[in-house]
């Protein structure tokens, strides 16, 4: 049996049974965004840890080294913002080859500066080191939030209405065009790009649902809605069913999947790498959470399902067929 | 200008005065074992990240995965151990390349395993990932310290006595023997090897050291004496003199550099991987300092030197001879 049989589901909920917190200050060890662990009476610690590897989370051919260091924080920064958390401290290791230069790791740290000022964070550590091969990057982010106001992925309750803040595949149909599957005219293409290089931490939108105290559970979109709406349910022990209809699309991927032969519906299902939220919120509460939402922001707020019994996750699509969403979203093993 | 001609360390002095935390909270940021920050009033959190990477750091035909795990964890709670902290809980994250079977990674997570009971640790997060070359190791341990104890590498005083816990040179003489450079009967071989594989963190210690208050300074010996002893010679603008008489050798390590043609000094000083701490120490708590470690714990306690003015860090030789200690410990660069 190998680790690709497994899969990094399989073994993160080994380890999830293996090593169960023995201390009273951890409210969340593995299988969330992040993990929690108490700071002060009312306050938690959160706690995410990344590790990006060339060749299987990014080609250097394809993105510049300052896109580069913004995507590694920007990826981490989504986990704090899945939890309602507020990021405070940011650890980057790097294992550097031969290949990369001086100039790039500059230009590496300037990419990250970007968020760094916007969320005014502070780096205080991390390790350098050689690598004989790839280029490696572990990012490590602290947080904060309140004990009260953190969302987890397993408070989904039945009828929970399921939303997310953003649009979704965009990011991936960018993947497909820096890798040339995809091409259309400049303008498109540099949109997609940029879905796929420059994807915005949504801290202030998971606040925001965070204090407002009226959701159930959250997730950022990393691997794909098929998987992430998956590790909701799993977690909370329910099922989902959500509706083709109402997937969010960008008007640029309602176009090119008129005018191309472009599956949006796949790149929204198994793209991954959104990262906007996912979140679930009892019926009685939604048009309170789109008025707080609303009143605060100007991020959309799109309503794609709900939460029902059982385990099965199906999504009815366009023709009135009802489906089971596979399992296999973008998964890193 | 390439990152080798850089190196780690003046790259480290780069970010450390880029990014001076600018939040309140943060006692520490780079430059030390760990980085501190504010988790109660008196009490603070250590966090230290470090990345492990197969060829450079370590070879999988040397060690069996229980003893890489087992090292994986030993050496970042020997960073806690070095700020006087307890360590609390464990991120690990890998990139598993094909080679890598699950029986080895079970028996990794095994070999940590050790470390995670006798130090009641909890296993709360990590990532793992596909890896097309080698094998990466990221490990994160947080930690936490009274703030009021916590010994930093700023602290060195002049006059302050030099002192280390525990015998020099073991752990880089049996990476030697792993590497067939040395060879030694088959109990010499044995204790090397251990030494080299099975670093004991010195916790207990670290937390004796702290909470009594005495001591102005405290490193762990991860990459050699001259080069760890720099580290706290230039953060506290201070010069140090050490005693080539005075070094602590196992009675291993003394059979052997008589009798083979083995350099002790060249261990001691560039070898690195010892794990024990060195402190510094006002010579009117020296005394002090021996009876409160001899009165809890068995390890032992090697006067070495003394911290000076002004930034020059040298040896003073058997011969008589007063010699500058060069840069070049072990570098990861």
């Amino acid at each position: 049996m190998n680790l690709e049989e497994i899969g990094e589901f399989r073994f993160i909920e080994y380890l999830k049974k293996t090593y169960a917190p023995n201390d009273l200050d951890i409210l969340k060890g593995i299988g969330d965004d992040t993990a929690v662990f108490l700071k002060e009476n009312d306050t938690a610690l959160l706690l995410t840890t990344d590790m990006l590897i060339e060749n299987i989370h990014f080609k250097i051919s394809n993105m510049s080294p300052e896109d580069l260091g913004f995507k590694s924080l920007s990826v981490n920064l989504s986990d704090i913002a899945a939890m309602g958390g507020i990021p405070k401290n940011v650890f980057i290791s790097l294992a550097i080859p031969d290949k990369i230069n001086y100039e790039f790791i500059n230009n590496f740290f300037r990419g990250m500066d970007e968020l760094i000022k916007q969320f005014n964070l502070s780096l205080i550590g991390g390790d350098t080191n050689f690598s004989r091969n790839d280029f490696i990057i572990n990012v490590v982010i602290t947080g904060v939030a309140k004990k009260n106001e953190i969302l987890y992925r397993d408070g989904a309750k039945v009828k929970d209405k399921i939303l997310v803040t953003g649009y979704l595949g965009d990011s991936s149909c960018g993947l497909d065009v820096y890798d040339g599957k995809l091409k259309f005219n400049s303008n498109y293409e540099k949109y997609f790009r940029n879905a796929h290089i420059r994807p915005k931490p949504q801290i202030k939108e998971g606040k925001i649902i965070a204090e407002s105290k009226i959701a159930n559970s959250m997730i950022d979109l990393s691997d794909g809605l098929a998987s992430d709406l998956r590790h909701i349910c799993i977690q909370s022990g329910v099922g989902a069913v959500i509706f083709e209809n109402l997937i969010p699309y960008s008007d640029f991927m309602k176009d090119i999947s008129r005018s191309k032969n472009v599956n949006a519906l796949d790149y929204a299902l198994y793209g991954g790498e959104d990262y906007c939220l996912l979140i679930t919120v009892s019926p009685e509460y939604k048009n309170e959470l789109y008025n707080v939402f609303n009143s605060k922001i100007n991020t959309p707020l799109f309503e794609i399902g709900e939460i029902v019994k059982g385990d099965n996750i199906e999504i009815v699509l366009n023709s009135g067929e009802r489906k089971a969403i596979s399992k296999m979203g973008f998964q890193h093993f």
